[in-house]
């Protein structure tokens, strides 16, 4: 078990995944053991931050040609709760939501949204993906039934806030906020945001800084 | 326009869609004007740093009660890219990559997909949401009649990194990888990582974080 009273930086739980992932296609590969150094070449990370990372992970697989692939991967799954069962309810079933429920790979990773809920009356009863989309209103009632704590956030943005209140006040306890809305929610709730438009809006800019700069060097060889 | 040669910060253009999707709630809610205090107050974010992230977007709405709200929505919308058109291409039309297409909402953020590639024959000739589905080996060829150069990367991680080299390869500039693989690419192309299994993994964490901090908190309660 991980240290439960270090707090893991928030870089390192982003990086660990990188690892998992590389972890399991050299595993593919045939390969049985991993080094540090191996990793940092691999993903392009440096030696010592690849070393501290896992420094927050309790590994016993280590040896001197490097990490036992097999007891790693088992080690970075568990402790990046990919191989624990987390239900977790999805409140919005619109484009956005209905979009997260045919994702089988939030499963795999841990997720299971077990039920949906909406405000729609044509969506109230049916099912996407084998899970149920219930009114908005059952939603205090089957929490109470089923002590599901981590709500999926993909209402319309002008019913982000009052939805989060709504669903905090029912006892979710870690809200993944897909809208672009910033939330307030009280300090013992867990907020993760998620906007893959502000990412858009990264990739956007980006994509446009990188061809402003190679018309400018065009222009500069043209001698213009 | 915005001055081509500042480059924006990350975490300014991270904000800005918060300010946009305030301000759009704002104006349903019958407002016409809106102060940089008004965002700090409502969206929990310092004054100063508002006024920052403002100064990289050409605002000419400002007056004495704050910024004029259809200005400042247009003024974000085009600064952030949402306003033009981007044509892109999906590859891997797998569980990941059709929620994908069946996501409405990139499109009104201004990324249109607009064809699919995937290595299963089966896939091939159909259509999610419109949107058809050719061979990967298609890819090429229709990059070249296209020239849509922002690619969407959903492929199974064990393929990711080639699959990125052939995009590249083809035309594509800017990758939007949702892929838990960290991907390697020529400096003069974007990538912007979005990877949801390790969103969830700093989710799981803090929520565990959070329930030990209760329960220890229960026992210092109850003496023990």
């Amino acid at each position: 078990m991980p240290n439960i009273f270090v707090k893991v930086p928030e870089p390192t739980l982003r990086r660990l995944p990188w690892y998992l992932a590389y972890a399991k296609l050299a595993r593919q590969g045939g390969e049985t053991h991993i080094s540090s150094t191996q990793f940092a070449q691999k993903i392009g990370i440096d030696a010592s931050v690849v070393a501290k990372d896992f420094s927050f992970v309790t590994l016993s697989g280590k040896t001197r040609v490097g990490y036992e692939i097999d007891e790693l991967i088992r080690a970075l799954d568990e402790f990046l709760g990919f191989s624990n069962r987390h239900s977790a309810f999805l409140f919005g079933a619109g484009s956005l939501g209905s979009s997260l429920l045919h994702d089988g790979g939030l499963k795999q990773y841990g997720l299971d949204l077990v039920a949906a809920f909406d405000v729609k009356y044509e969506l109230v009863g049916t099912y996407i993906n084998h899970i149920p989309i219930q009114h908005l209103d059952k939603f205090e009632e089957i929490q109470r039934q089923t002590r599901v704590n981590i709500g999926v956030l993909a209402v319309p943005v002008e019913v982000a806030q009052e939805t989060a209140d709504r669903m905090v006040a029912g006892g979710i306890k870690a809200i993944w906020n897909f809208t672009p809305f910033r939330i307030r929610v009280p300090e013992n709730i867990v907020v993760q945001n998620t906007s893959l438009y502000a990412h858009l809006a990264v990739m956007f800019n980006r994509l446009r800084e990188e061809q402003e700069l190679e018309a400018r060097n065009v222009l500069k060889q043209t001698g213009l």
